[in-house]
């Protein structure tokens, strides 16, 4: 937990005085002011990020973490678990859709075994393997503690290693089968929100294991007493963190603003949902979900972008923003999955999607997808003309 | 008008067979079916439209049409119109957005001055101008119909030119100080929508400019007789129109189907549709407009995708599709712009779009932003492995 806090102390907000800058820059282009929408969005981001308005992103990679999950146990996936290693192996082969679309934006998959139950050996596979799959959450708790901070920590890792090799702009993947009712649970527990509008039908299930999938999602909730939640911004807490510091700490915040004590509760606060994002990533998360976690705190930490895949990677990307909100502001949502729920995620991490492409693979397919509109808004702030070098009248 | 009735009759449907084939294939690829979304769905487009599966299209080209408007007069712009000819410039020099873009995606830009009110030289201008602006249509029709016709057979000939140097993926752009105003107009008066909700802030008016934005269209549609309009489904004619051949053909529609009669009822509805979209293109279009009409039609004619940017563009695809329902199968649309009326006109015209980006430029920004996402669904197509080939197994 020391070395994470450490990672997470790390982070530090946007460079707002380059972010004015990349404004003042964007206000001379000849375009009306703001008329870019999301790629001025991006430009500003990137330059907050970077500390450079014109940024360069010459190696970029999408980490495409694998696991499994215990809860297939329960019938909640339409392809067997045996499909996770397959697929590892199709990435590994260059096959796969996030092959494909890496290539056309000119990134590298950088595949990573965090816990596929089979034993998978290939020169071109990091192995990080905590365990060979989670524990069946419907039956108890998927990782241990221990476990857990190990999954996210190789995720961290995964980072140092590609930052220096001159990796700068990231995108997560993922591939796991069964983990869109990890995700579920994860988004359930961590916003209060209802399974019937968590969980959606992963990789197309039918009406009937819609509704058991649901079922299966209440009942994990239930076991691990996860219901009735706390948002980052309402900061109720579970039950047993309640007892400690939670009901205080949330009555508190409610009255008073400003000043020291304001920033002792809102440290406290952040502390809480801190603690309550890992026992949920413990309790219902996966290890792919975990590691993808340390792959976000780690490409904030090192101030670079990250560009997060559909409802999986938000799950993982809604814990990092609970572990450390100011991870939240390295963030760039790809695409709107159409797996029911990610619209949802994504307002709870505050994130807004550039894509609606109806897709829902995963893998990290939507993230590198959007890589071509990141650097198209690095593109616009260099080679666009100005007002006065174009001789263009203002509005 | 005989020509360009040669063009509309040329125009075919997709090739179903071919479809067919592309599903197949997509259907064999290690995915979950369906799960790449939007990219599979233009993936069986363009195998339809071009009749080959897996299309390459190497030579690709915004077509960028410009042209200025007389309602400028009534004071609807932010911006001066002077600076129509000054954004031509900056195309030709290579500096505004659109030829970022374009650089950015691999894509040609093709300037057309099809009515700037400035003398306009250039080697890199193609000059098709029918007249320098169009007329004011708040106090009289915008062209004539001859006037139209040339425009929009202007545009016509240019896909034929560019088709004949290689060209077969092509997007629509424009640049007209005024054009959102008659773009509205044009909204207005083929679904009947209102102008409170059709009228947008264009390049970024007021409250109080926004208003009597509006106060023009409406004034616009009152002097022109074009409220109550038709719609493409419910085939309500205009006044004039309607005494001639509307109100008998709209209630032949309601009460019967099938056969020989309702073919016959329905060229008529297309005839009377086609010639209302023409009126309306007279009355309140714009040089730009009709020639990106013509930009539609001609790659329909040829076979060729042609991707659709903003509100502007999508007016165009609009009056196209009404002239010749079968050239909306040739249309993608790019990216849902921010300027309010967009979703509406793109829900006339049946189409989604890719982008969700907040934009509001117009010039095909929007489009050529797009091209990467044709290109990745050709990528899927030729380079993902299958089932078989990977030994991954099926759900």
């Amino acid at each position: 937990m020391k070395q994470l806090q450490a990672v997470i102390d790390r982070i530090q907000p946007l460079q707002d005085e380059v972010v004015r800058q990349a404004d003042d820059h964007l206000n001379q282009l000849t375009k009306p002011p703001g008329s870019l929408g999301k790629l001025e969005d991006i430009a500003r981001q990137l330059a907050g990020i970077t500390g450079e308005i014109m940024p360069a992103f010459e190696k970029k990679a999408v980490i495409v973490m694998a696991g499994d999950h215990g809860v297939c146990e329960e019938g909640i996936s339409a392809f067997p678990a045996e499909v996770t290693p397959q697929m590892v192996l199709n990435f590994l082969a260059g096959g796969a859709a996030v092959n494909v679309l890496a290539r056309h934006a000119g990134a590298d998959v950088v595949c990573v075994d965090m816990g596929v139950n089979a034993d998978l050996e290939h020169p071109g596979l990091l192995s990080r393997k905590v365990r060979k799959g989670t524990r069946n959450m419907a039956k108890e708790a998927a990782l241990t503690s221990e476990e857990t901070l190990q999954a996210v920590m190789a995720g961290v890792e995964v980072v140092n290693d590609l930052v220096a090799q001159g990796y700068r702009l990231f995108a997560t993947g993922e591939m796991g089968i069964g983990n869109t009712t990890s995700s579920a649970a994860i988004l359930c527990a961590l916003t209060g929100l209802d399974a019937g509008v968590a969980v959606g039908r992963g990789t197309g299930i039918d009406d009937a294991k819609w509704l058991h999938k649901q079922g299966v999602v209440n009942r994990v909730l239930d076991l691990h007493g996860l219901r009735g939640a706390s948002g980052e911004k309402s900061v109720e807490m579970s039950d047993e963190m309640g007892g400690k510091v939670g009901g205080e700490v949330s009555d508190e915040i409610g009255s008073k603003v400003g000043g020291e004590v304001s920033d002792e509760i809102s440290g406290k606060a952040i502390e809480a949902a801190s603690g309550r994002a890992l026992e949920v990533l413990e309790k219902v998360g996966g290890l792919e979900i975990a590691g993808l976690v340390g792959v976000i705190l780690g490409a904030a930490q090192h101030r670079c972008p990250v560009v997060i895949d559909g409802f999986i990677s938000s799950a993982a990307a809604l814990v990092a923003s609970r572990l450390a909100p100011l991870s939240a502001s390295y963030m760039l949502a790809s695409h709107l999955s159409q797996e029911q729920g990610h619209a949802k995620l994504l307002e709870a991490v505050g994130l807004s999607a550039m894509l609606h492409m109806d897709m829902r693979l995963g893998e990290g397919s939507g993230a590198v997808l959007a890589f071509p509109m990141i650097e198209a808004a690095g593109k616009i702030m260099k080679e666009m003309a100005t007002f006065e070098s174009a001789g263009v009248s203002r509005g």
